[in-house]
């Protein structure tokens, strides 16, 4: 995408010097989210306004210059949805964080769209009020990416993803104009609720400079479990089992060699348990009061119970918060623990009922297609979304394992729409799954998606070549 | 709208003889909802299949003929959503109306859109589980319309409005093909969310056909309370004391003028308080366990603060389910109380916080414009919705009413527009209000709605003059 010479000078002109970023390494920086792809990372310029007007600004200027614009935030993604591969405009919200109010009353807080989700827990916290959305990485996540992907992360059985959560937006279009979806109502049923279009949009119909945001009361208190469970359909036993007799915060799974890596990484051997066994289950259960004890009791009784029924081996409950946070950092240390084996990913969502089902036929599939390589499953078996892992052989060669995992990707798609799966539960497509999007979306629904985005953003504008190939 | 002479024969075709109505006084019924506007009641014609192959072929002979589709649910509606003014063909559901399956693990429940909101609470219920959405038309109002309405009701509080319990569409587009809409996924992060599009966009985008909603566990138990609180913003501090200390199912409120007209409507003198006051606010409480001792006592505790507090005068709690459901009912008569006094009705929302100080404006706003007339008002106002009723003086023509009505609405509307407010909490835009949509939605975001319009359905086939006017 070649760029005319006065481009550059005249977002310096219309943000100042320091806003606007050349180097070659923060160009490099810039230029990418956390998804390794096989697309260079090319943008021509960083910009980073400090208001809604310079966001304006930078849109006018690069629709006028034709220069395409990847919105930006914390860059934490997986998809490759913040990815420059192409000279486009960065515009990094980064320098756009503040919590411009909260509502302690009416339960809103007002964000600009460069803060992080934890500078909005912090803030929501401040007040005795929780924002629940909570994920790994919401230390560098911003809130307008987070919305932008619609994020989810462990809490989603209890409060439901990002979407749930956003009561307005402040959107620039296309034409540099700014619009407010929404607003601080809890009811509002004034034709086609446009906001809901914009969560989840991946960049590719405006840039999100302001939120709204509904807040909760926190629960008054936690009760953390980690059981051992001895096979797949024991876990939806179990799952069924606890959510009829407990509010439950969080059900998450992981395999035994996801628990073997986690330990591995801290050079420890003894896991939690005397037995090791196929999977263990980590739940958080609602208490009614901050003292805990007699949800530990009624949690105890359901464990012995799941206990006689076999459906678990053996169970450990949190006697306090540092070890809630002990057995939450088995979890939660998977990712980090795997990161240097250089996982192949996918994100996928299943009906919960056939979560056992389709683990049972990835495994195999995986042995098949890519004989030696070890097969890891961990996530969110309560919202069924299944984090598959799947680490290179240790003699093939990088190049080669890409290349295979190709041919692996459209298998297991494939797999997952027979299941009536999403090839993505929380990541999204960004550049890394858009040619797969067709194992979830059917053509009437490409070609709807395809009519909005030219319906907001008719030239191309925002982030072109997520979600579907520009222009096509 | 002129239709061909083998209009109505081909539907007959289509159908079968049975399926297709053309009696003036079926097309009288058919043609109009619970909206009384100074528009005609003009169908050619009402299409009644029983199916989803039913569907397409009314949707492909309408659009080879060029007749405008109404489709049409339960018509309980107060817009004229779902009037026919001008010779379009009625699509009824009536005939679809199969609860397809319920998924008690999963918690999800599958309908045709033409089963009401009660068939699908009863089915959920069969189940011990509970379909939250509930409001007063639930026998007749369809599932299809509700979802193409976003009805809100009397728990928008504790559960939000119909948006948040769709989990998967059904739709039947403007070429007749059929596409599925989500599912019954918790996670799915591929792309626009399209099914969001479709909630509330009354009728104007395409047909739903099928929907797969969620359910929940129903609370162990409730008590119910009735207030008698003594100011405006008396009922928003009692408001924000009881969401602080328990979890509250409905929070509902009414003024003294509309108590008198249930009292009236039965034929009885005295209230439930010995004393009558400004306004009553019923509250629903959820307990925790199925005995409501505990919660009972929780409840009078916080009574009695707000009793000290100055926030209300007296109150009642509920002893038996037939307690509550006669401290419901004054609440719940009111519109047909009401009823037959023609009142002119407005359904808007507000920020929970300026509830108060808008009716201190609003009440003198009806005496300037409307003098004579009585001003009632009650609703929603946990949600900030309020329903504001004013009936006609006794000397005033019916004619008279309307028009001054007509000067009234505008003026009613700036002042919701001035509060941030929306000029449809609930009950939608339709014929009724299109003319008003601009004091909700500013220019940038009607042309948005206008371009989505086009791209769904570019000839306008689904409800024309609907939401705004058609092709303008």
């Amino acid at each position: 995408m070649p760029t005319s010479a006065t481009f550059v000078a005249r977002l310096q002109r219309a943000l100042g010097d320091d806003a606007v970023l050349t180097d070659p390494s923060e160009l490099a920086a810039y230029g990418s989210d956390r998804c390794r792809g096989d697309w260079p990372i090319a943008p021509t310029v960083v910009a980073r306004p400090i208001d809604e007007l310079g966001v304006t600004s930078v849109v006018r200027v690069c629709a006028e210059e034709g220069v395409a614009i990847v919105p930006s935030g914390g860059r934490t993604g997986l998809a490759g949805g913040a990815a420059a591969p192409n000279g486009e405009c960065v515009l990094s919200l980064e320098r756009m964080r503040r919590i411009l109010a909260v509502d302690a009353a009416g339960r809103l807080l007002r964000a600009q769209a460069g803060a992080t989700v934890e500078d909005v827990q912090l803030a929501a916290s401040a007040h005795g009020l929780l924002y629940p959305v909570d994920f790994a990485a919401k230390g560098s996540a911003q809130i307008g990416g987070s919305i932008a992907t619609n994020a989810g992360g462990v809490r989603v059985l209890r409060y439901g993803s990002t979407r749930a959560w956003v009561s307005g937006l402040r959107v620039v279009l296309a034409n540099g104009e700014a619009v407010e979806l929404g607003g601080s109502l809890v009811k509002d049923n004034t034709g086609y609720d446009l906001r809901q279009l914009f969560i989840g949009s991946e960049g590719t119909l405006g840039v999100i400079v302001e939120a709204t945001l509904r807040l909760t009361q926190p629960p008054p208190g936690l009760v953390t479990v980690l059981c051992a469970v001895a096979s797949e359909p024991a876990i939806l036993e179990l799952f069924a089992r606890m959510q009829r007799a407990l509010v439950l915060q969080a059900f998450e799974f992981f395999d035994h060699a996801c628990l073997e890596h986690v330990l591995a990484h801290r050079d420890r051997s003894g896991g939690p348990f005397a037995e090791p066994a196929q999977y263990y289950v980590l739940v958080e259960v609602e208490s009614e009061s901050q003292s805990t004890d007699a949800m530990r009791a009624r949690v105890m009784e359901t464990l012995e119970a799941a206990t006689a029924a076999g459906e678990i081996t053996d169970a450990v409950i949190s006697a306090s918060s540092v070890q809630a946070r002990e057995l939450w950092s088995l979890r939660e240390d998977i990712s980090e623990s795997l990161h240097r084996h250089r996982p192949h990913k996918n994100d996928i969502a299943l009906p919960v009922a056939r979560v056992a089902e389709f683990m049972s036929q990835w495994r195999p599939l995986v042995r098949r297609l890519l004989p030696g390589a070890q097969a890891l499953v961990f996530g969110h078996i309560g919202d069924g979304n299944l984090h598959l892992n799947v680490l290179p052989p240790p003699d093939m060669e990088p190049a080669a394992f890409v290349a295979r995992c190709r041919t692996y990707d459209a298998e297991a798609y494939a797999l997952v729409h027979d299941f009536s799966g999403s090839i993505s539960a929380e990541h999204g497509i960004g550049l890394l799954k858009r040619e797969h999007l067709h194992f979830s979306r059917d053509a009437a629904q490409i070609a709807a998606m395809r009519a909005i985005k030219l319906a907001f953003d008719p030239h191309g504008l925002f982030n072109p070549g997520k979600l579907f190939q520009a222009g096509a």
